[in-house]
């Protein structure tokens, strides 16, 4: 076991960021953040930060414990072949990010609710049109699909704002879990496509699992009401980019907002960029504050050396 | 008194709209709105409906008992010179567009917070920029003035978002009062001041009084925070337009959304048009629904008629 005098040594392992950089602990001398050039001797490292890693990322590190992704999802992780059974993995649950999806999940909706865009075309050419009438809130279904730390800080969000909030998630609640006002649980199979099905906007927040991959795609858009927009925030790999075409196009979807690529970024002449009916964003529906990571990572950490289940662990099986 | 048998009759004063378009109550044979020249006696006149009516609006309808607003505002009625003493004034109370309010203040707060506009400028040209950080909601003060049905429903979905709320109004809470989770209250006189002077984002919902009227000025953008935003969604007659000119180009506030104006429309060539941190809207931070109006102002007056205080009445020394 490491002293707790020495500073921890943590790998940072991913093909498309430089974890080093992004999460350098400034002043906080309990721990380094270290690129994998940077490890003088690899069996020392016990913790390692991970986003993407490549495909032989953990082979280096044979006394490796735990690994831990930079925000909630542990996809890219779980899928890497050189991840070991006894590895442990964690991931962020940062209250400050869930508040941030939550912002961003309420003014996704608006702006299809309230074809915020038309007005800002209008500005631009000094247009004062007051036509549109917007639906009352409580006759408009949004439905949210997942229901962890963001799906459930973005429906409650939603749901201040006066809209009926439907959400999917895969346990039905617990006798004893209080469900926010405004808000309806629909749980199982099943449960994902019965809440798309009655949305006028969609909001996606699942985990990227084995069920849930390539789950936007023609037949799950043509059950959705027509002229429903979706919000897309959760994993580029949830979606087939070109079905979304496809359904705006034909009218069965009147809009969406995307803010997650199957390729990130995305090519420069990619067809999102110029649809007019879709908004994109450069996944930046939440960002994690690095010192509050690097905080879950030592409490992750501190709680497997003791013995104690560590807050943020993934379970594998699930997924997330 | 209008037999019950008969349509009420409803005269429509108002120099911008033709209320009796807007109102026309369809297949609704318990009410008649009618324009002045669709009057055949005045004297049977007892109830009107009106939104800045000619100073002489009043003059014409000796029997007049009740006036309604057509929304929540009352100023323009209240000013009107030949608004008698005894004639009784109520305004709209719309669960729904107060839901809608709290909807525009959400996506005008995110707007601001998460510098959206940007996003879109950087779609037009194809570039994923990532590079923006948000501060964490928590650590962010959104203030809001005014705690009225509004108010309140706005404060509560920016706080849905995470954000620290601080409202202003007249009045401190009472004993029994339920103050929502996440929601600070200032009361009293210099409530507004010290709101603004804390706000990172600032939320004008006021009612329109000789008190409010021209309080955003330049003293008042001077005390506010140096980069502060703001979201002015009350009334037109709240803001010295210049002035905010002035606080922007300065850099003391760094953007604002403008949905109200002294004169609306604006004029084609009004400088907040074009300008590159001001995003304007048509007055249509919410809506009213025509029937909800009409429905109210029937339940208005009929509690008039058997003696009770209909559920929509103005305190005229107040002016809300």
């Amino acid at each position: 076991m490491t002293s707790s005098d020495q500073p921890i040594q943590i790998v940072a392992l991913s093909k498309t960021f430089d974890l080093a950089q992004v999460f350098a602990p400034g002043d906080d001398q309990a721990v380094r953040v270290l690129r994998p050039h940077e490890v003088s001797d690899p069996r020392k490292i016990e913790v390692a930060l991970a986003w993407r890693p490549e495909d032989v990322a953990f082979d280096a590190y044979p006394n490796l414990k735990m690994v831990s992704s930079i925000a909630a999802g542990v996809d890219s992780i779980l899928a890497c072949p050189s991840l070991r059974q006894d590895t442990v993995v964690t991931r962020v649950r940062d209250h400050s990010q869930a508040d941030l999806m939550a912002g961003f999940a309420a003014f996704q909706v608006i702006w299809h609710h309230r074809r915020m865009g038309d007005y800002i075309a209008n500005q631009a050419r000094h247009v004062w049109d007051r036509s549109f009438r917007p639906q009352a809130p409580g006759s408009v279904t949004v439905g949210v699909l997942g229901y962890g730390l963001m799906g459930k800080k973005c429906a409650m969000a939603i749901a201040a704002m006066g809209f009926r909030v439907v959400v999917a998630r895969n346990s039905a609640p617990a006798a004893s879990e209080i469900v926010p006002d405004g808000i309806e649980i629909v749980a199982g199979p099943g449960a994902i496509q019965a809440v798309a099905a009655q949305a006028d906007i969609l909001v996606n927040i699942l985990p990227l699992t084995d069920t849930t991959r390539d789950i936007l795609d023609r037949d799950f858009f043509a059950q959705m009401r027509k002229g429903a927009a979706l919000v897309q925030m959760a994993r580029g790999e949830h979606m087939i980019e070109d079905d979304l075409l496809s359904a705006l196009d034909s009218g069965r979807l009147s809009g969406a907002s995307v803010d997650v690529f199957r390729q990130e970024p995305p090519a420069e002449d990619h067809p999102f960029w110029s649809h007019p009916n879709i908004m994109v964003t450069p996944h930046k529906a939440s960002d994690t504050s690095p010192a509050e990571v690097l905080r879950q990572v030592l409490e992750n950490f501190s709680a497997l050396r003791e013995g104690r289940i560590p807050p943020g662990l993934v379970n594998r099986e699930a997924g997330y």
